[in-house]
């Protein structure tokens, strides 16, 4: 086995609850806080520390607007964060495959 | 997206290190701990914390004998940690191919 892939997993995108915002944000443009909450089922508080977290990193970007008057919050992510990502996957995906052919 | 394969990853083997663990054991039939040790490049104490609580998990087992003369400690993936582990990389798949997808 080939034990590089898993040494090289990027440990802020692992935690389960991050690695589904960053795919949920890799498919979009840029979402609402409350879409993505209700998308993922999370708490207020667990989806608030990951996305700080994932700020840290420099993988997501916040956006603070007014639509209609009302405060808006979304979030994307950065360029740094796609590549991240991509990267990522591109490893879950060597993962999957040397499982699968039984190395 | 589909958030349901992110909610299913087992936590016992989502973490990078026992996530190798398996990994290694699953194209196994055994394997000593000094083997495991060096080619995952983990230190004792890491690899051992691991190994505890994939055994607690009930998804590895191990075993203790006498190879001339010298004691020899090996561990395995169980049955259940065989099924555990098939339905974890199943649901890595379907994060992959959902991302490669766009959706």
């Amino acid at each position: 086995m080939n034990a590089e892939p898993f040494l090289q997993l990027d440990r802020v995108i692992h935690e389960k609850g991050r690695l589904a915002i960053m795919s949920l944000l890799a498919a979009s443009p840029q979402l609402a806080f409350t879409e993505m909450r209700d998308t993922l089922n999370m708490t207020d508080g667990n989806i608030t520390a990951h996305l700080r977290t994932l700020q840290e990193a420099g993988y997501v970007s916040v956006t603070k607007e007014f639509q209609g008057g009302r405060p808006l919050t979304t979030f994307a992510l950065t360029s740094r964060g796609r590549r991240a990502f991509t990267t990522y996957i591109n490893l879950l995906e060597q993962i999957v495959q040397q499982t699968k052919s039984g190395k």
